[in-house]
């Protein structure tokens, strides 16, 4: 038997057929025309679907349930998304929706973030563990958590928004409302902040080579001009990387996840990026004199994530 | 059938008998005598333990199990203290080491914040909830996580450390070696140096006339200037329940639990807390467009916490 998955996204719509084995055996993806509504949209999910299980050479007989990863506020239990703000969907039965396309089959909806951390738990750099956080460093600050073995987002469904604890009281504005959240300095758009402060002050700065002007300025800008030795570029990255470590033990003093990954853009920086939120991580958690400790690591399955985590819902 | 709860303190020794019905029926409390060493301290705790069960008027037989909520790290599989610091305890097999006064009879340890948390989670502020959070304003900031119904505090039982989240980068040095943490400013400590700071820039304020020196600032100081119109004390109050709300918002933005309790001496305070404390959360928490949010209450069971939780280890 297989596993089908979802990952809807504002732009596109991937699909994908996993294995007994939990691979990911083939995928595809089309655009969500998400302008098209509700019903379009359900319809254009459907069309995905049909075209992973034909890519893959299989029937819809072959496949056991179909999983979704959507964005928003998700009820799991009744598949149903509360909310969606970039797609325009309020109260939308999606599993009922996508069930009248493949009747009889199982269907099951979950927040993307959340079935990006079930895959990493489930086949990625987490397999193996029963506790496990993935936090993801992308435009935003997202994640997942896995509890006894369990995907856990709280008793309304509405939790693990990891990028929404405060690391600095009064701090920059979030677009949560919030001030000095962990988002708005540990994500990619963090980042090309704390890049464009430290530039203005320096103007000689190998960073206005890289990037042209302040509106160039990307995720790759302070890591790249680090690594051609240029000062500044250095001191802005190791504020990034402090803050990131900050929300990251916050999140350690909590949980002690047995596996903490992270994923998102900027986790391909691997090294660069995980060696020192390791060292500080040693040095700061509360459990540091403990005989086990997490196990900070990379994320393995980086865009599959989505397709693989919400096909797995159905194991 | 009775369930025993011991709640060993650096100090006193607190032993309780709870009923079927999850009412603390008798409680005692003998001095700890901790310069005894590990093995003098068991010995009391099993005098403690029999003085509850005289006190009650029911015998050992009566008993179907023995709880005990001790400070430091715990392993609860193994009923071992791992560390605990205040009393010198290193890797000490508590159960065990009980249990030959008591042959036969099921024995749990557990962390001290988590028994209290499970203690309101069964029959206090959070009774009838799956999912909730105790958190407890006291000289430090501790608490415990009830998730899915069963206590949880991370892989290695480590966990649950909400004190030392940072909510400031760079902040106040906390007594874990990080600097900002929630603890140094929402703990009744934090409180007296945030009302110390305030008294030293404005010597007319109505604080002196309550505390004559700094030394002499407690936990009441502002709270009481602040009810009897003094501006200073009320801007004291203010900054230290935006500390305390901030790390709240946190804990419901990663964990959205049915209920959050709060205890400790400062929960005292009642609506002076609980009041403003709900306000900041309805405004910041990610969760406040959601139907169901979670409910901040006021811890129910006080000092008794301790014993009750321990006892109910065995339910």
């Amino acid at each position: 038997m297989y596993y089908l998955g979802i990952d809807l996204g504002g732009t596109n719509i991937a699909a994908g057929v996993v294995d007994e084995e939990m691979k990911l055996v083939y995928k595809t993806s089309i655009p969500t025309e998400s302008k098209g509504g509700a019903e379009s949209v359900i319809k254009r999910m459907a069309e995905a679907a049909n075209l992973a299980i034909e890519g893959a050479g299989i029937t819809a007989d072959d496949v056991k349930s179909i999983g979704i990863g959507s964005p928003g506020a998700i009820d799991p239990v009744n598949g149903v998304v509360i909310y969606a703000n970039n797609l325009g969907f309020k109260d939308l039965p999606m599993a009922a929706m996508l069930g009248e396309y493949f009747p009889g089959k199982p269907i099951y909806v979950e927040n993307d973030a959340n079935v990006a951390a079930w895959a990493e738990a489930k086949c990625g750099a987490a397999a193996g563990t029963n506790d496990s956080v993935t936090i993801t460093l992308g435009t935003g600050v997202g994640g997942g958590l896995v509890i006894n073995g369990q995907l856990y987002s709280g008793f309304n469904h509405a939790g693990a928004e990891m990028g929404h604890i405060v690391i600095n009281e009064g701090g920059r504005p979030c677009t949560c409302g919030r001030n000095g959240c962990w988002e708005a300095y540990a994500s990619v758009s963090g980042l090309i902040k704390t890049t464009q402060e430290h530039m203005e002050k320096n103007p000689d700065s190998l960073m206005w080579k890289i990037s042209s002007a302040l509106d160039k300025v990307n995720g790759l800008t302070s890591f790249d001009a680090m690594r051609k030795g240029d000062e500044e570029a250095q001191k802005v990255v190791n504020e990034y990387l402090h803050s990131v470590a900050t929300g990251l033990v916050d999140i350690l003093n909590v949980l002690q996840p047995e596996v903490l990954c992270i994923g998102g853009g900027i986790s391909k920086e691997g090294d660069y990026l995980l060696q020192p939120v390791k060292k500080f991580a040693e040095a700061e958690m509360y459990a540091r004199f403990n005989a086990t400790k997490t196990d900070i690591r990379i994320a393995k399955l980086g865009n599959d994530a989505g397709i693989i985590g919400a096909a797995l819902l159905g194991l």
